[in-house]
């Protein structure tokens, strides 16, 4: 079951090519991955400080399929691809919504996430009530 | 009459002082002039391509109260301070909406936009029926 | 006496206008900044360790002359304004170099920043040796 | 034979967590592709001039080892793994330089580029004269 956000392109998103810079759509990702959590519950900031850890990004692949440009609507999805015990593999996609009601798929990728402490910045087992929300 | 837009606090919005990094105002306050814009039927891009023109912007003036963190929601809003023929003035507020319903404000300032001609990137007057909007 | 720092501008820089996306010269502004402290001696990274204080930015000001593009070479000086127990006020400026020699004026402002003690993210005085190392 | 190029770290690079934002090594990656290109004569702006042409990111894969906190010296590599004439690969890698002269692995990737008829946004095959300076 996958969730689904709206983000809109804004000036800030794009470059001088007149498309959204490529590394923006990790900050899209991102923003999904966080209502996701947040629809389930979580609050990234509440959870640091009740649990003392966080999710960090262990790795990121991205593909590339269209440019977005200034004032698209696009949709970005998210679903559980991989749960591990150290990790998660999140897979993401982010659509143009057209006019005609029709979604061009413009980039998609899968993002792998951890759990760290953040005192000790060191990797630890994802909590197990963490773990249970996603199933 | 002011419009009103919110806006959601992510990671990429945060810096190592725990807070909204100040230049993202800046984004946020656009955001917020898009969308009034969007909301009185334009779309920049399409304007770019009719006209031949955009707005830039001329000058900024931001004063900085409280911080915003993560995960917080904020309102941003755009009033028209005033109106020239060459040059637009828009007071602008980002405030946090409290979970206690009150509001605190975070950051305010002012934004200057002018009309460019955008192959000559020239100022120009600004075309008459955008400014009739605004009336 | 003012101090300069080289800034190039790179992809990430721009928007879909074709020029630097207004809000990074607040960026670029404070790189300056964060070299001078460099170049006094000062890591902010270090300074928080020490002290528990930090530089926060509490008003900008900020106009633009003139647009700069992908892969022209910036000059961004900053020099101290007013200098007070509680806040300091820096005059910084962004400057093209151009390829005869020239400077040409694209941005200037002034940036109030004040000093925070960041358990309690209350405004502090500012430690007597930092205001010494800018006389 | 690889290309070298520092990177800085500065407040904006970093989030609420006190590291590096994730996203942000894509920029440092291609802060250092495009002085790699410099370095061999092309500037891309001109380059998009003259040719109608530019590069454009296919794909990126990103692993995260360790990370970067704010003032942290980076030194960012860049090295050719695969040239085909529609798309290159570039091997990339973040490195922190420690005081001791010892350097750490923060980040390393792999980004395809390919080569974009701008008019009509389109893969074309790279020009030659820009594929061997690559030889």
């Amino acid at each position: 079951m996958s969730f689904h956000f709206p983000v809109r392109v804004y000036w800030e998103d794009t470059d001088a090519g007149g498309i959204v810079f490529y590394a923006n759509y990790l900050k899209f990702f991102e923003r999904a991955r966080t209502e996701w959590l947040r629809h389930l519950g979580l609050q990234q900031q509440a959870l640091k400080q009740e649990t003392g850890g966080m999710f960090v990004v262990i790795d990121t692949q991205l593909k590339y399929h269209r440019p977005a440009q200034l004032d698209d609507m696009l949709e970005v999805s998210a679903i559980m691809q991989d749960k591990g015990r150290a990790s998660l593999v999140i897979a993401q996609q982010a659509q143009r919504l057209e006019i005609n009601g029709e979604r061009t798929l413009l980039c998609e990728g899968s993002i792998r996430i951890g759990w760290v402490n953040v005192e000790k910045m060191k990797p630890e087992r994802i909590p197990a009530q963490l773990l249970e929300l996603f199933s």
